[in-house]
Parts: structure tokens; C-alpha cells; sequence
């Protein structure tokens, strides 16, 4: 059964990567400062084209033009939330997709109502951690620690079904096992290694991962979400088969997205329907 | 004499890192934008677990919630400003330590001014290289070149001994030897390698590791400090071993704090009382 | 013919390199947010001294000090273009060079209105690839795409020529060729690697070079931007033969830049008058 599955997954997602390398899609990225030059080096990576523009006064030239749009609240101010529900309004109005990172959704009730605000604009996606996952589905602050999950993914199933139902968005639990849901359908990607979560803003990159693959295939978002997250982690397998410690990691990690050949994420792509 | 001061500091040293480790403390930073990526990647190395939260809209949720605050001047603007000044007073109110990294203090009367405000907030701990340390005993601008130092550290012990009596903060010079002061007590610490001067932020990444080991042992920040320069020196130097340049040292420099184990530590501390 | 041009450029961008690396030139850079940790790193490992300062409260006091400013676009906000503004008029009233890096110019109006606006305070050098030096030599939005280019160097000469002319400044294009015009003379530099574009930031980082090999040969803007062009390239080329993706040659690039001496300066840049 299991191997079935990885017959149907490892295909779908190399035909994923396959199209984000041939199309290069143009992913606009509003997200925090720390995250910003790890996630622009994943999309190139990968074969897409990120552009980090987040002023008001551009949005409406720029992003009507863009294949996805990736919204990030990690270093959330006042100043930022405008540009971010317009542009965010935009790409629903074009028809564009656009995923979000609730980092830390429950930290604050700012944050928490921004989270939600942002959610009411229809993502396409959404992607946390599990604690981000139920602050949200709970609307409730104070079940995060910093940006960090103090739950398991498998914690937030149900809270990440909830928000799925409710906002209509594609939801991902990252984790030991990172789950998608549709609020219907739920399946489980199983890659990655433990010291991804020792480099900053992976949970970041991956989620602008998530853009560009769905920017190649916006009608199939379930799938190309559990594409992305398998793999960013065969990636991450890969570099740590040649690194020694959480920075090597990072370079290896790259390095090896860049460089995932056809067998490799075939043979290497662990997804299965729970 | 300087074997019995090691055989005291490399235990010491050793214990405080294995408390951020077990502990995995929560540190705030408000940084400046060059150098939220190593300074997060530094935190999560040793075991903490960083947020990078600015905002005066979350930080009285957020604050008084965390083990430790880290404030960085670097890229300082005046709508950072009050969320520095709201996030210290915070801090100290809720007793939590806090520390301040005055980057190029006598760069301008803006930055000096903004420092010194923050100094009567009562950081538990200021650390600079000579010239900021000076710029702010002397409360002048212009003793600094950018955000190099233009004197010695040992220049300095004297404006850090007036520093540390005046605002009540233990007071730390980084250079070729680290000097750490209370006002009575001098330590220094001489681990490291010059060719960390050439990283960008490796100061930041530093300041912010003493949160880390002040959170961990907030009674004993002059020890706790002493401990974090020596501690990210010895990752210093084992990165030294392997490193080819600025780039892999900075690399090697992470894994190497990743992976420190007891008897390096205890082995290379070189921490002496003057 | 060849032969003997690289005679003569070749010592000259060493004499470049090695003042740089001498006088350790104080360079501000008002950049964006995903460049700035490259930008200071590769500043830092070829000698110079970065400092990142944007607030309009302290420019008045810092920028008159430096030895050349660096303006970069890419993550432009109405909020930091005044400043940016400010700084260059101070540099230019204070005959201080500076450099402006139009990232993604044709993006959006507001953008390309800021980068001609900046053009009108008379930068020493402006560099870009070819889509953002014919949007700006146009004044016309659309032929990018995002902070990619869409066009080859050599279709964007007669633009840069154009640029020049109107502007006063030097105008470099960078791509597979970089070409560097002051309107009437044209040279080439042909050194770097492919996979330095899969390196997000690389081409803000070259500009910050250039700036700082402009402050050490103010009245040679030409030279010494192509300089900067092949020295830059020269590292990419010895840090691919180490690299296995694009984030290990950024790794391999900066420890060669640091490490780069006479006889790979002079026997491997290639810059040739057209």
C-alpha cells in the first residue's frame, strides 16, 4: 500500500520541482527580516524567482503580475499589515495563489487578530506549527513559546481540519511528520531530519517553497503543498548526510535542493494518506 | 594561579551552557536587520529558543513572557526606538534581565542619545568594543569609526569600570581580550580568533548569547557573561581549525557551538580574574 | 591585443584590491533587507569597513564621516526613501562618491520615479542588469521581471551609454558580460560563473564592492567599478571550482575574495575595451 503511495507521491512531486525549474515562477515574498535571505536562496534554488517587495505604493503595479504571493508575519509591525492584507487582496482578486506563515499566530492579540484578518483574505495555504495551527483554529493566544511549537503536529490534526473548513485554505502541520489537509482529505510527509529545526526560518523557506509549487499547479494546492514539504525535506536528508552541525546543514541543505535529481526525490519522497 | 582560575571557569562556563541547553531559554531580540540571521542561528546552536518581536503592539503581551530581552542599536531608527525603550522597561519590571548591544554609540548624537536613554532603563548587561564603550562613559560622539573600534579593548577597562558604576550593568569590552566588569570585580576572557572581526554581526551574535546565559543564571550575570564571550570564542577557534576564510569560519564557527562538548570547554576556557 | 590589455587591467584591479584592503574605507549602505548580511560580509572580507545607518536622525552626523555611500532600492518603502535622498545629497555636497544599485527599477512607478529622482542627485556610479538599466534609461515601468533580468548585458549598451550621458555617472550592466560605460568609453569585464545568479544578492553585493573601490580611486570611477566587476567574478570563478550549489559557492566565494592574491588577481581578470 505504502509503496503504491510513494509510486503515485515521488512522481507528482518531481513533476512539481520539474515545472518550478522550467517555468520559473516570479513569487513575491512579504515576510520577516530574519527569514529573508534563506528564503530567497531556497526559491532560487528550486528554480523559482523571488522578489521581496512589500511597500503599498508598489502592490498595485506589482502584484497583479506575479505567479504566487507569500505572506509572513514573523517580525510583524503596525506599518507592515496594511501592505500585507492589500497585497493579499490583490492576489485573491487576480486569482492569484497566495500562502501564509502565522509565525507565532498566538504570541500576542495583535498578532493573533492579524493572523486572522490575513486568514479572512483567502489563502490558498496556510503553514505552521502545531501551536500556530490551534492558536488559530482556537482563535486563542498563549498556546505558542516564542516561534518555537511547544506541541506535536499529530496534536494539531484536528485543529488543522477546523481551520481547513473554515477559511477553505489547504492547511499544513509541520513536524515529525508534517500533515496537509483540505479539511477533507489528509495526508502525511514524512521527510526532513530533526536539526532542521536548529537553523532559523526553515519553517519559512519551506512555506515559500509551498508558493512556487503551487504557483505551477494552483488547482491541485493539496498536492503541490505535500510536494513542497517532501521535498525541502529529502533536501534537508540529503545535506545531512554531509553535515556537522545546523550551519553546514543550512549550506548542504541548499545545495542539495539545487541539485535533487529525478531518482533521488522518486525514490526519497515519503507521503502516504492517513 | 591561572590553572586553578580554569579549573574554576571551565565548570562554570560548562554548566552555564549546559543550562541553556537543558533550559532552552526564550530571548527576545530586537536587533538590527544585518544581524538577525547569525544571531538567531547562535541562539538556537546553543539550545535557546530566539523571537525576533518588535512591535509596541505585542511586546506588552509578549515581554514579560520571555527569560531574557536582547536589545541591538545596530540599524536603529526612530520608529524602532520606542519598542526598545517599552520592551526594557517592561523587562525590568517583570525582573527579567536584559541586554543591551550599543553598536556604534558615538556614531551620531541621535545613537548616543538613544543608548544612554536605554542605559537608564537598567540593562543588566552592556556590551560593546572599546570605542562604544567609551563613546557611552564619556556620553561623546565620535570616538568610533562606523561599527569597527578604533582602540583596544584594554583602552577601554577604565570607561567600562565608570559605565558599569553609573547604570548598575555588568559591562563587557569585546577585543583581542574580553574584559567583563561589575565596577569591582575584572575578568577577561581571551578565547577567540581575529578573523571573526571579519564576519559581519559576530558582536551581535555574542551580546545576544549572554542573554542567553544570563536568562539561565540571572544572579550571576558578570560570571554568566564572562562565560558566553569564552564560550563563543572556543567555538571560535575550533571553527578556526577548519575554516578557509570569513564565510566557512562563520560556518564552522555554528557547528562547532552546536557540538561543543564538556571537556572542550573545560580544556580551552581561558578566563583569568585581573 | 587581448594579451596586453590584461597586462594593464589585471595590476590595476589588484592596486585596487590591495587599497581597499590598506586604507579599510568606511562605506554606508542604505540597502535592502535579504543583501545586507552578504553586502557586509563580502565588504568586510575584501578589507573595506560596512555600516549600515538609514535613519534620517543620524545621516546628518555619520554620512559627511564616510568614505562613500552605497544606496540599494530592492526593498524600497516611503519610509526609508527620504533618507536615502538625504544621503546622497550629503555625499554629493561633501564630494563624496556614491553608488546606487536600482534594483528592480521598472517594477512598479513609484519605484522607478524613486531610482530617477535618486539618479538627480548625482550618483558616481549606478549599477544594474540589463532590464533595470533600460527601464531607467526609458524612465519606463514593465520590462522586468521582479528583480530578475529579462534581457542580455550587451542589449542593454546603448541604454547604459544613454544612461551615462543623461546622468553624469558611470553605468556598469551586469550579466554574462558586465559592461561599464562613463558615455563615451566601453569596457567589458568578463569574469564570474553562472550559478552566482542562483545566490540571491550577489549582484547588490558587487555594487557595494564597487563602492568601496570608488572611495579609494574617486577620480578613476570607471576603473575602478570595472575593477570591482572582475575581482568579484574572479572569487565566483575560484569559489566554483570548490562548490557543489549555490550555497556552498557563496560560502567558497567570500573565503576566496578574503583570500585572493596578486598572481590570481592578475592572471585571471579579464576586462577588454570594446
Amino acid at each position: 500500500m505504502e509503496a503504491e503511495e510513494q509510486s503515485e507521491w515521488g512522481p507528482k512531486a518531481w513533476a512539481h520541482l520539474s515545472s518550478v525549474r522550467k517555468q520559473s515562477p516570479l513569487i513575491q515574498c512579504i515576510t520577516n527580516f530574519v527569514s529573508m535571505d534563506l528564503t530567497a536562496n531556497t526559491l532560487l534554488s528550486a528554480g523559482a524567482s523571488p522578489a521581496m517587495l512589500h511597500s503599498s505604493n508598489e502592490i498595485p503595479d506589482f502584484t497583479p503580475q506575479v505567479h504566487a504571493l507569500y505572506i509572513n508575519v514573523g517580525t510583524l509591525s503596525d506599518n507592515w499589515l496594511p501592505a500585507m492584507k492589500l497585497a493579499a487582496e490583490l492576489a485573491s482578486k487576480s486569482n492569484k495563489p497566495w500562502v501564509l506563515d502565522p509565525v507565532a499566530a498566538g504570541a500576542s492579540s495583535f498578532r493573533l487578530r492579524a493572523c486572522l484578518d490575513l486568514i479572512s483574505l483567502k489563502p490558498t495555504v496556510i503553514r505552521g506549527n502545531a501551536s500556530e495551527i490551534m492558536a488559530l483554529a482556537n482563535a486563542s493566544v498563549g498556546s505558542t513559546k516564542g516561534v518555537d511549537s511547544s506541541h506535536e503536529s499529530i496534536d494539531a490534526v484536528e485543529a488543522a481540519k477546523c481551520l481547513a473548513n473554515s477559511s477553505g485554505a489547504v492547511v499544513a502541520v509541520s513536524g515529525a511528520v508534517d500533515f496537509v489537509t483540505d479539511g477533507k482529505r489528509l495526508v502525511g510527509a514524512r521527510n526532513g531530519v530533526p536539526m532542521m529545526q536548529k537553523i532559523t526560518a526553515t519553517g519559512c523557506a519551506v512555506t515559500a517553497l509551498i508558493a512556487a509549487f503551487v504557483a505551477v499547479d494552483q488547482s491541485h494546492a493539496l498536492e503541490a503543498t505535500a510536494s513542497a514539504l517532501a521535498v525541502f525535506g529529502v533536501a534537508g536528508e540529503m545535506g545531512m548526510e554531509m553535515a556537522k552541525g545546523p550551519a553546514s546543514l543550512r549550506m548542504h541543505l541548499i545545495d542539495s535542493l539545487y541539485g535533487l535529481d529525478q531518482s533521488a526525490v522518486i525514490s526519497r519522497v515519503k507521503i502516504t494518506t492517513s
